[in-house]
């Protein structure tokens, strides 16, 4: 296996679960980056060897692989000022955006973006999560690809279109999924019963759209085409216009899909 | 412990997981109703006393509880027919339909309703699952509860409207997540791109909305306010009219709730 020297730029839940995992699977992490030397402090003690930075001039360093994980307004201004050695791999881990925001400001430049939501406290295993990579030329692509099988047995190849296309269907299966819990509970809630009593059926529902696909695990009035109890429904909404409306245009949707 | 002698109406995916659930905490059912009497043949085939009929004249019969697991819109129908002995409780387990369907026909009425989701294949550990219970006099509550007891820990009364929010609710945090999820594939699948790629992110995401409770949990573009990505993704979704609105109305709801 081959071990690499690595800057990580950023000092979020993406730079932390990186970082660690990365050190965890043997390679060192030299530098992180962060605007605010604090916060880059704070991370790089939780490490063995990282130097804290807050200075983008890595022209002396020793790292052959840079990865960038800030928000994805800031990437672009952050490629910008990144001075970093000629042979020197710079990859950033958004899956919104395209490859293309670093082409301009170096010659080794990819994507390198785990498919997961990281949060400050669970610790991730990052064996299961697929790594999605993106490269301008074959020093990247070996890189990455030996960088991600370090973690993951999940290394695929992406370009930024698929990638973006994947981020939409996050935003319906993650997102959308757990705003409609989030009604769910407020429906529940507001005639003051406790939303727990319908955790056993979202077990239930989560597992069987796992195991057989949603689109055969669908069930409810609106699949069936039910009308009575879509509209008793939607006249208990009645008072809460977005409520209502939501229910309203999702059953028509799962009606239409039938 | 009492148990009860137990006629279930019905021969459908709950009638199937009450029956035996019942059967192996101790009670006995003495008929399976079916209108097709192969069906009823076939379910009672599975019990060990169990007698298949397509008559509803229970008056010479020595249960004391009659469950009626049928479709909603056949529970009336059936309560109509139904003769039982007087003394004899009747109970339909629809989360939607309100005691009051059965009232008429009958003094010792009631709901037992299972807060689960059913299909043919998987066997269901009752346990864990509420059941809803409502009576219309002391006997019914009194029987209700003990078979109630008798399956699973989790016993609660709810009236009609309550049962009918928490059915709403359900249609959220059910029917809808699994229709976000139904979605998704087929963004992606139209790329070509595996589901499976976004099956870590799910599973996360339901994990911590379970853990953290969803208004906690939510992410994404909508709730950070980032309105370049929801445009550039109601851009690409441009060509399906049902799936643009859908995302543009639940990313203005995720937004306005923030």
């Amino acid at each position: 296996m081959e071990y690499f020297n690595i800057g990580i730029i950023g000092t979020g839940n993406v730079a932390l679960h990186l970082a660690t995992a990365l050190e965890a699977a043997g390679h060192v992490i030299t530098h992180i980056y962060g605007r605010d030397i604090n916060k880059a402090a704070a991370l790089a003690e939780r490490l063995y060897d990282a130097e804290p930075t807050n200075e983008l001039d890595f022209s002396e360093s020793e790292a052959g692989i840079f990865l960038i994980a800030v928000s994805d307004n800031a990437i672009e201004e952050v490629a910008t000022g990144l001075i970093v050695p000629d042979h020197a791999v710079i990859a950033h881990t958004s899956g919104s955006k395209p490859l293309q925001v670093l082409e301009n400001y170096h010659p080794h430049v990819g994507v390198f973006y785990p498919l997961q939501t990281f949060s400050q406290v669970n610790k991730i295993n990052f064996e299961e999560i697929p790594l999605l990579i993106e490269y301008n030329n074959n020093t990247v692509k070996e890189s990455l690809t030996a960088l991600g099988l370090s973690l993951s047995k999940e290394v695929y190849y992406l370009n930024s279109e698929q990638r973006r296309v994947l981020h939409v269907g996050a935003v319906f299966a993650c997102n959308f999924v757990n705003h409609m819990m989030t009604l769910s509970k407020r429906v529940v809630e507001a005639e003051e019963l406790p939303f727990k009593l319908l955790h056993p059926l979202m077990k239930e529902t989560f597992r069987k759209a796992m195991k057989l696909g949603p689109e055969a695990a669908q069930t409810g009035p609106a699949l069936r085409g039910d009308f009575s109890v879509v509209n008793a429904h939607l006249e208990m909404l009645a008072d809460n216009k977005e409520l209502a409306s939501l229910y309203r245009e999702i059953s028509m949707s799962i009606y239409n899909n039938r």
